[in-house]
């Protein structure tokens, strides 16, 4: 598709790859012993329920949360023609024992699949799998690619402090590379919280990134990118802290033999074939970001529908990037690219 | 000064605040029982010694480690005039007894002393105090700056894993900025070490500028300059992930009041008070830090004399930096002020 003209103020020709459901209903554990960390729904003030989690509230959420109609509503203003919808993180449950966590996992696929189902194409889904356990996280992968259809999975920057690029999951990225099926590796429980000082809202505002920084790191320095170049893995938050460790980490290559063995390709360069949101709130980072990692690897990312999110996405890519050709790679074409969404059959072009 | 013309490929007036020193011995422990962590030095290959550390080599390091000569030579081809000389951080013993370290830093700061007075000014003492114990490290700090006329100090960028902005040490930096002692932070037992996967040379690499982020971070969140703005406080490594994290910080400010609440003054705000090295490797990142930090908050810093170091400091920065005002500012002029030299009296103008 010719899209240069379209990346205009205004325009709802976006695709969101970072976005959250969470549903108006959890399900009941279906065992004897509730897992403590079993997430239930309670009521709240209109349109909102809070998240339970270990009998206190994680977090009140209205129904942009898991009303289809609600959210598309909300995408023109946003500049958005489609929303990739992946589960709020804290629902992935790697804390819990893996068939406790398929249970809940399997529900939320399901709601999700109902989400894009209802959405004429508006919403796309992207599943979730308990990747603790690496075989129960392959059938899950099996199931969401082949019976739902979903082209895309949403994982924990760590599983249960283990880094993504970590040797265990290396089975499970093979087979997403296999399968074609995009991987949006999000912050989750992350490092470094007892180095912040002040509200816990720092948590999400420097240790997310943080966590991101050192996950797509790990994916670097353990050459997962070299072993399987067709995987599509994308990081939350315009890669976290990366774009500063990046520099220092080729430089210690150059520097020390070890880190060159276990790198054979450079990490900035592998770090180009590596997928980022735009979610940085600021136009020199994203400018950086395209500079360092490419505009072919760039998309937009919200959080929506959380308070932390941004509002005006097509506008962060717009003041960042002048050349509307490279507008067109971020706000669309990359992200179609990512999802396997067809371009030219989708509400995009309407 | 004027010093627009000078700085141009093969100056040597630039100033050096980030190189370490080790003795050529360390001294027994004067107790009973030795501390695990007291280190020691064992002779190695020519001009090499070992530093030893729980019966370990911790590092092998040359001559240049304690010799000023050695490190004066160095100094002409690496285009600096001046260089500040701190402890290896390994060093700094906040693990042990405030007594026993006190004992082991108060050798490094007689040492340092020493080098600095044989140097003929072009070595600058930077001292270190136990920090793990403020009243102690109030004394030493008197010590080093009254008695010994040292103007900086080093302290790691977190003491025990408390990090630098944690309220326990505000009493000590406010003293510092009382007495018109600089601080320099250096990254030390850094956080997130469980998120690598491979070499140990990752530690260094990625831990480091992330552990020294996350310390800049927390000065920021808890106002310690708004508190104190004439302290003058710099961070090692071009202030780590902090470039990454600021603007996000900075949008969860505009979302979370309790983070308007921590932060009267916007965390961009503070940044640009506060100094930083140049030791990122990287031009483009080196200029985006002289955007969003200041031209006038930007010092060389090399990490002299260990392998992962930059030979050719004042080169870095002319690759990244067109105008020879600015040039000057992070070549020369920043560290004069920081580390309160006369530049018209030093050997600067040699």
């Amino acid at each position: 598709m010719s899209s240069t003209h379209r990346h205009t103020p205004g325009c709802a020709c976006g695709i969101d790859v970072h976005a959250h459901v969470i549903p108006h209903d959890l399900p009941r554990y279906l065992g004897n012993a509730v897992p403590a960390a079993w997430p239930s729904m309670a009521p709240a003030h209109a349109c909102h329920r809070h998240v339970m989690i270990a009998g206190k509230v994680y977090r009140t959420v209205s129904e942009r949360a898991w009303s289809p109609s609600r959210r598309i509503e909300d995408m023109a203003p946003m500049g958005l023609a489609v929303q990739a919808i992946s589960p709020m993180p804290e629902l992935l449950s790697y804390w819990m024992e893996p068939q406790a966590a398929s249970q809940l996992l399997r529900y939320m696929n399901e709601q999700i699949a109902e989400m894009a189902a209802l959405s004429g194409g508006r919403l796309v889904g992207m599943g979730a799998v308990p990747l603790q356990d690496v075989d129960v996280a392959l059938a899950e992968l099996e199931y969401v690619n082949d019976k739902l259809g979903f082209k895309a999975i949403e994982v924990g920057s760590n599983v249960n402090g283990k880094p993504v690029g970590a040797p265990e999951f290396a089975p499970f990225f093979a087979a997403c590379a296999e399968k074609n099926v995009a991987v949006f590796v999000h912050a989750l429980k992350p490092t470094g919280v007892e180095r912040l000082v002040g509200p816990e809202k720092l948590l999400p505002a420097l240790a997310y990134p943080t966590d991101v920084g050192l996950a797509a790191a790990s994916v670097l320095t353990s050459n997962l990118i070299g072993r399987h170049p067709d995987l599509k893995m994308a990081f939350s938050h315009g890669g976290g802290t990366l774009l500063s460790l990046l520099p220092r980490l080729e430089q210690a290559r150059q520097v020390f033999p070890a880190l060159r063995d276990a790198m054979p390709v450079s990490p900035s360069e592998q770090a180009r074939k590596l997928f980022y949101d735009t979610l940085v709130f600021d136009a020199p980072t994203l400018r950086h970001l395209a500079d360092r990692f490419g505009a072919s690897q760039l998309m937009i990312g919200t959080d929506y529908p959380f308070a932390f999110h941004d509002a005006r996405p097509v506008d962060s890519v717009i003041a960042a990037i002048d050349d509307p050709r490279v507008r067109a790679q971020l706000v669309t074409d990359n992200a179609a690219r990512f999802l396997g969404i067809d371009a030219g059959a989708s509400p995009i072009q309407a």
